[in-house]
């Protein structure tokens, strides 16, 4: 990363930071995605669940949502056969524990950047 | 960021890293702001050689975006009073440079799920 992001030259490692991220972004970006992800970090939820601990998101927005976030491999819906209840829950895979780090480090920085909002 | 990720519990801990990542996406989400802050990764640009550099910006949301940048704390505009050409560039603060950690997550990231999707 450190070359990308200095020196004067438009190398082939700068535009391929501009690629991947955007390609990162294309997948992952957008209002809600990330924050779906993180809010199924405690374990599986159902719709309604899920909903109410997403601040402002519609049902019709947030089951949009699921449909692309399950195309990508990053949720899982899953069918409760043996319920009385149709019950329909989800659950993040495998394959969204690997955006731990990019979650980490938007945490870190929206940490970072509050204290210094919120200095006087 | 462990914990927050694991267990059963919706703790402070849990809350907090949505609120965090909120901030974040607030500030740097959205299609363009990190796209235009990884163009001026090697150094001062003018407007048009910006805009060249960000495929598919059109000039009017990307005077848009510099201001907001402008704004935040991201990005320089600079005007040069010396040149006979009126003469306006941008250049990145080094505020923008606490956002490398978070650009480096989203490129390692977008390699990664690059290579995966052009897995045969």
């Amino acid at each position: 990363m450190e070359n990308a992001h200095n020196g004067h030259h438009l190398s082939g490692q700068c535009v391929s930071v501009l690629d991947t991220v955007d390609d990162a972004l294309y997948v992952i970006g957008g209002k809600w995605k990330l924050r779906i992800i993180i809010a199924l970090s405690d374990g599986r939820k159902r719709f309604n669940e899920l909903q109410r601990s997403i601040k402002g998101i519609s049902a019709r927005v947030l089951s949009n949502e699921l449909k692309d976030l399950e195309l990508n491999g990053f949720v899982k819906r899953i069918v409760d056969e043996n319920s009385a209840l149709s019950s329909v829950a989800y659950e993040r895979t495998d394959y969204a524990n690997t955006l731990r780090s990019v979650i980490g480090s938007l945490h870190e920085w929206g940490e970072m950047h509050r204290k210094k909002i919120m200095q006087p």
